[in-house]
């Protein structure tokens, strides 16, 4: 049923989500449209999109489904935009991060019977750097893709449509879907996905300034410090608007993990140490 | 030159030096000890060893080289039984995580003319579980293979040329050797092997308390979080032995890095982010 998909945003998300639609069978039109020229025209030589688009509202408003795979202050600004000049024959969807705003944005500008819909959604894929040229149409294959849909939302038929027809779409690029309260999933991304980053690039950052000076010393750690550091290799620019749009979550996961490491530091030469590993343990084992 | 090897502790560093050895075209004999029976039989069945020993001293004594493959007291307990019943025709090498202690037991106990030779060792690989049945022939492949021998140590011509003769089989087995300092060995490894293992085990106990409960969501995390979480599988009698005898290297590693997640968690909205974030990216770029 749909037909014709804008990409907005080719980058690795949004270049991966065009070559994921075609390896998973999807044969009408995918346009994309990219801030940066160069983003373009690699997803273009890749055919994770058909063509490239010059003005993106237009490009919107001759499309059914409009995914926004831009960071999450860009998707809010798209909102506005879109809101506009698209229907209630669009689907608008996104790949960002967090969830709250984006959500509360969707019920105020979308999702009525005479708007277009809008379905927030994030797909727990990615890589330590993005673009283009790391696209990837099997990123999605066994993650999870979850979704803040509020079932409050009153959407015109055809919107609905689009909806189910574009959450069958993801699971055929191989995601697992999952339905979260906005709040809850920025709470539970702050625990799963950017305490882990945030960890993993203060301890990045500390290995620099410790043994930065001797970089022989950077392989001795092995495969453990590698996986470790790996997303201290993510730029700031991926993570700028997610401290700025989950704040608080991450504060709280951040104190939390401090105060357990400390915990750790305080009981090296007591059982307490045994208690700990157990626990964590537990984590894998369940 | 070196012809009989005895491996003391057939767990998984002690079954991967059997299979590398054979790997890299050793020809001579190995036989194995270890505490339980049936690491014994999982390592002599996948020939990492050719024979098991029931008296591992007894072993020791006709071997020209022993590998102490066990915890760190476990090694020091056996250097004072050695010592006694080796002499200037034998070399003992471990590969035990911290060497400070190793390294002072084995300028008190061997490494004079009349007795046997010690060359502490510690190859910079491993996985987050142990035992025979993970035993790997390609462990020690591209890793590091610290050494922190002492040039003051007046050993026979016998065993010097154990000594080197040993090293050329690390290298055939893939390892990169380097020399170090063994105060300098305990401080690197606190920074690049203990706090990375550490802060994987706070993460781990940390997520289990906050989503242990909801394991579908442990699998939202994707790749990121299986990597920053593997470590944490490791179990506790894998590194007690390490934390009681590296404690303050840990400790400072632990508390520098508390800090510096505090200062990221107070900076989450200010440009101190950016900066953060290019100290982590130069950490894996340089």
């Amino acid at each position: 049923m749909i037909e014709r998909i804008a990409i907005l945003g080719t980058g690795l998300l949004g270049t991966s989500v065009g070559l994921a639609l075609r390896a998973s069978g999807f044969h009408g039109s995918i346009v994309g449209w990219n801030r940066g020229a160069a983003g373009a025209q690699t997803a273009l030589a890749a055919k994770a999109v058909d063509a490239i688009a010059t003005d993106p509202l237009q490009a919107a408003r001759e499309s059914q489904v409009v995914v926004l795979a831009l960071p999450i202050y860009a998707i809010l600004d798209f909102m506005e935009k879109l809101s506009g000049v698209l229907g209630s024959g669009h689907l608008v969807t996104d790949v960002g991060s967090t969830k709250a705003q984006i959500t509360a944005a969707a019920g105020r500008l979308f999702n009525s019977p005479e708007h277009a819909a809008f379905l927030p959604g994030h797909p727990m894929a990615g890589k330590e750097r993005g673009g283009a040229a790391l696209g990837d149409a099997a990123l999605f294959r066994g993650a999870a893709w979850l979704f803040t849909d509020d079932a409050s939302w009153q959407r015109s038929a055809a919107s609905t449509a689009l909806v189910k027809d574009w959450r069958q779409w993801v699971v055929a690029m191989g995601a697992k879907t999952l339905d979260l309260d906005p709040a809850r999933h920025d709470e539970l991304v702050g625990w799963v996905s950017h305490l882990p980053q945030f960890v993993s690039t203060a301890l990045s950052a500390l290995l620099q300034e410790e043994i930065g000076a001797a970089p022989e010393l950077k392989d001795v750690g092995g495969r453990a410090l590698r996986e470790m550091t790996r997303l201290g290799s993510s730029p700031y620019s991926m993570w700028r608007d997610i401290a700025l749009t989950n704040t608080e979550d991450i504060q709280a996961a951040l104190l939390a993990l401090e105060e357990r490491l400390a915990h750790l530091r305080e009981n090296l030469r007591t059982p307490e140490l045994r208690a700990e590993f157990e626990q964590a343990n537990r984590f894998r084992s369940e």
